[in-house]
């Protein structure tokens, strides 16, 4: 969906300590700074260029702005063998989300399946970032998020309402690359709409309406997008709006007011991990879905389609074309990140 | 989707025992066989007939045939405080669920967040089924199921590979209808296909392919079933599929051969329960979902639209006519689940 002509090709490790330095010159402590850039780095490499470093000039000016806490002090508001409930502080959705699903992997060692809720957040980039942190212990991974807007447009209405909710789920493998599905319940994520706008390109038919409630193809005209698959993402978006929101305390995204509480009005989030050898052992699951990624891989393919991806690959693939010869940044993009450095005195290591 | 013409109204409480009969005549206990066909004329009531008492036959001849097992003990494989892994015994799909969500609720009360999956069991009807029983609980529903044939087309591809497994969530509320989604991860569940052959009808377009891989409407030359959504309902398929699948042990489904042991080639399923009073005081949670339900349905409609529907809320509207009114059920049906009450000397109550 990029137009890689007229990008820059960056390296990421400088690029690491260049986003982390953002963040630290807004206040941000060199621990969270570094594992919030990092996500979004990891998410850049991986292509998803709308959750990623693309958001991190918003972040940085929130902080600036005194709207996002630099340096929150998480609290646990409930907690239970296999649940939690984590008011964030107001922080960064990232430095929530690690904080929550690290708690919800180590329940998960000590009972096999375990959730923790988040309110009182900020946008959380790739919930695909989360999930996958389950990965390493061999686990499985979910995530989800209350999104900012009402934006998704019910099945048979005509103006948004409803949050355009990630699914993501990560599963681990051997050999094979890990699945991870991160997929919004609306027919394409709010940034992808954004980086559709930036780089001057119309969206397929079907996606979005305007204002009036009227079909339209241009990014920049988009007020409420149609869920996926009708009636289905409607419903997912419905489920997932609750466990990210109504769950973590307050009224439902569509029913914030201006009396709702800071707190409550803010994102909330929803991870949980399932401890894969607490059902098969380990070595037979992964192996297991190894076998199954080849066979769907392998599968006979309709006319023109080149190659069948499992969830997830096509970004593992981005990664590792953006390893070897840098990641594909768009200008504006580059420029953007590079007022934000002359602002904050960091040294802009491209120019 | 259902011609209501032709249908004959049974009603539901003499349904209930006529249908448990047959389960018992076949060597079901009166536990086991009231709970099966309790749940299958529940799902007929829902106007869910494709999952109902429609499959009811098939259950009782793979009994008859030796293929299902009427008296099952199920083992408990592994234990943990969050999670169990479950081998049916070759039971119906009903039993087994009934035990496993059962198991979840249990162990969700304690911790709570808990998952039951399951291995060796047969077709478990209506997703909905099990994952509603978690809602006089407080609680959170959750089940998805392995499905029978490997007849999912993956996104590129052209012919069935992955199962049509369901997303099963169901969610409390407190004067509304309670929030059930179940859906499947293909266009539609292979039980509406049979449905749509039984009374006659073409499918939509875009549905399934034929055996060449080409589009059709014929529902009897549906061979394989497209995802819903493209890659998104493909991922889910995979998703779904991991969960009730490979980490009940064995192979996914797809690589099922002859030579997998019939317990791990039966199907498997996932169940999980989130107690939400771990997360928020469960009378602020069921005011917050009733209080966005009535902003959906509220929301400004498209052109032609009537009314915005919440998930499972037309499923509750059905039910509440076949109350008042008697089930609708089709003369061919009928038909069939009386010559099955005549081989098994059951009274059929409707001549």
């Amino acid at each position: 969906m990029n137009g890689q002509n007229d990008k820059i090709r960056i390296e990421s490790e400088p690029f690491r300590q260049f986003t982390s330095a953002l963040y630290q010159g807004a206040g941000v402590s060199k621990a969270d700074a570094d594992a919030v850039s990092g996500m979004q780095v990891d998410t850049d490499e991986r292509g998803v260029f709308s959750h990623g470093t693309r958001a991190l000039s918003g972040y940085v000016r929130g902080i600036l702005n005194g709207e996002i806490n630099p340096k929150p002090t998480p609290q646990v508001l409930t907690d239970a063998p296999s649940t939690a409930l984590v008011d964030a502080d107001n922080s960064l959705g990232h430095v929530a989300g690690i904080y929550a699903m690290n708690m919800a992997i180590e329940k998960a060692d000590t009972t096999g399946f375990a959730s923790v809720a988040v309110r009182n957040s900020n946008h959380y980039g790739a919930a695909a970032c989360f999930a996958m942190m389950a990965l390493p212990k061999g686990m499985i991974g979910f995530s989800t998020t209350k999104t900012g807007g009402a934006s998704v447009v019910p099945h048979g209405g005509m103006s948004g309402l409803l949050g355009n909710h990630p699914v993501g789920y990560a599963i681990p493998t051997k050999t094979e690359l890990p699945i991870v599905l991160d997929m919004a319940v609306g027919q394409i994520a709010w940034g992808h709409v954004g980086t559709y706008a930036m780089e001057g390109q119309q969206l397929p038919p079907g996606y979005v309406l305007d204002a009036e409630g009227k079909p339209t193809q241009d990014p920049r005209q988009a007020s409420g997008m149609l869920p996926f698959g009708g009636y289905k993402g409607h419903g997912l978006a419905i489920v997932m709006s609750i466990l990210s929101g109504v769950m973590t305390g307050g009224p439902a995204a569509c029913n914030r007011t201006e009396e709702t509480p800071p707190d409550l009005a803010r994102r909330g989030h929803f991870f949980f991990a399932i401890k894969v050898s607490n059902f098969c052992p380990l070595d037979e699951f992964t192996e297991a879905v190894d076998a199954e990624i080849r066979t769907v891989r392998n599968a006979p393919r309709a006319e023109g389609v080149e190659r069948i991806y499992l969830p997830g690959e096509l970004e593992w693939l981005h990664q590792q074309d953006a390893l070897r010869n840098g990641i594909p940044l768009h200008p504006t993009h580059l420029k953007s990140l590079a007022t934000l450095a002359d602002e904050l005195g960091v040294e802009v290591f491209w120019r």
